[in-house]
């Protein structure tokens, strides 16, 4: 899974009902190293919340068709927020 | 889910018969950031669009196995429109 | 799904026998845009072809678990022609 | 499957309830090369390891849809070990 | 499906169960050109062979979900060669 950080919410109004009731959230990667500093991706997704974070939190995305484990439907949905991280980042550069 | 921009359709008479019947666009990946102009990606996907978007709409994407949720019959396809964006993008250089 | 051309023919006598009788053709990427001119991609890769598409035609292409869908049986690709192009790319630079 | 070495352990306490109870480290990529130095990817990313890793141990991981496969429920993961590498990279630059 | 090189085995005693018995080869990109030529990637992956390739041999693989349909039993693996090439090749620089 990789490191996001987030960064706002994003409305849609007309969307696919499936997705109706989703929290969606607009997060960039987040590219940690021990060597380099850290590298914040300029390609900022769409995925769904459905833990309650808030902005500027570092979080864990699962990406691709298990994405929509998080939901009881299957959602038309390729990239969710699994975890919020606390702490293991230390050692690298965040 | 990537935000891309609805930038035309495409016509293909020739194709899967799972596919007859969807509305088939051209979308290009839209990169947004707090720090820099957003950057349009010059590799333009065929998306299936079942919402009704217009030219120029932004729009958020599904890949993957997930994109064939959008449609009743399970149809060979990788890539779908599933929202269209109202607001959120403000703060962000769109 | 992305947008290739096909460029020929790949002979493969050893092969799982799921793809016995699929017609394997060799793919490029090819990359519109609407400001530059096009990039065919240098990474040519393997389609399952099941509609008859001859070389050089400009064809959608799905990748990933739902490019078997296009079979009978559960075939192990992951890549697999569903369209051929009839028009569409004509306001971008082919 | 891609070669990562393990660089650390992550800890998330607010996380989708499928994931509690896996241990979650940090990997980075390693690239091998016959004719290049190792390439370290400065991409750290999140793997569930049920085999009980070291930090700085060379794995196998799964990535997408399979990576779930390690778990007796279906977690929302797309990222697992599973393998540690005992040999077989000393005749290329690790 | 990608073109790759076999390049060497890999050796992993500590692994998942469903691993056990699957032959584990070292892969490398090979990316054709007709205008180029070829380029092989820096980035050696581990892929599952149970066609019985032989170093330096030229192959058909498949990643993602798909990857484990040459396996009787749902292996956590995304990486799989389901043929060897023989000929199709010629024309573009190998």
């Amino acid at each position: 899974m990789h490191i996001c950080q987030v960064v706002g919410k994003v409305v849609s109004t007309l969307k696919n009902e499936k997705l109706v009731g989703l929290s969606l959230v607009l997060v960039r990667t987040v590219q940690l190293s021990s060597k380099k500093d850290p590298i914040f991706g300029n390609d900022i997704q769409v995925a769904v919340d459905l833990i309650g974070c808030g902005t500027n939190d570092f979080v864990i995305v699962t990406s691709g068709h298990n994405a929509n484990l998080v939901c009881a439907n299957k959602a038309p949905i390729d990239l969710s927020i699994v975890g919020i991280i606390d702490s293991g980042l230390d050692g690298l550069q965040l």
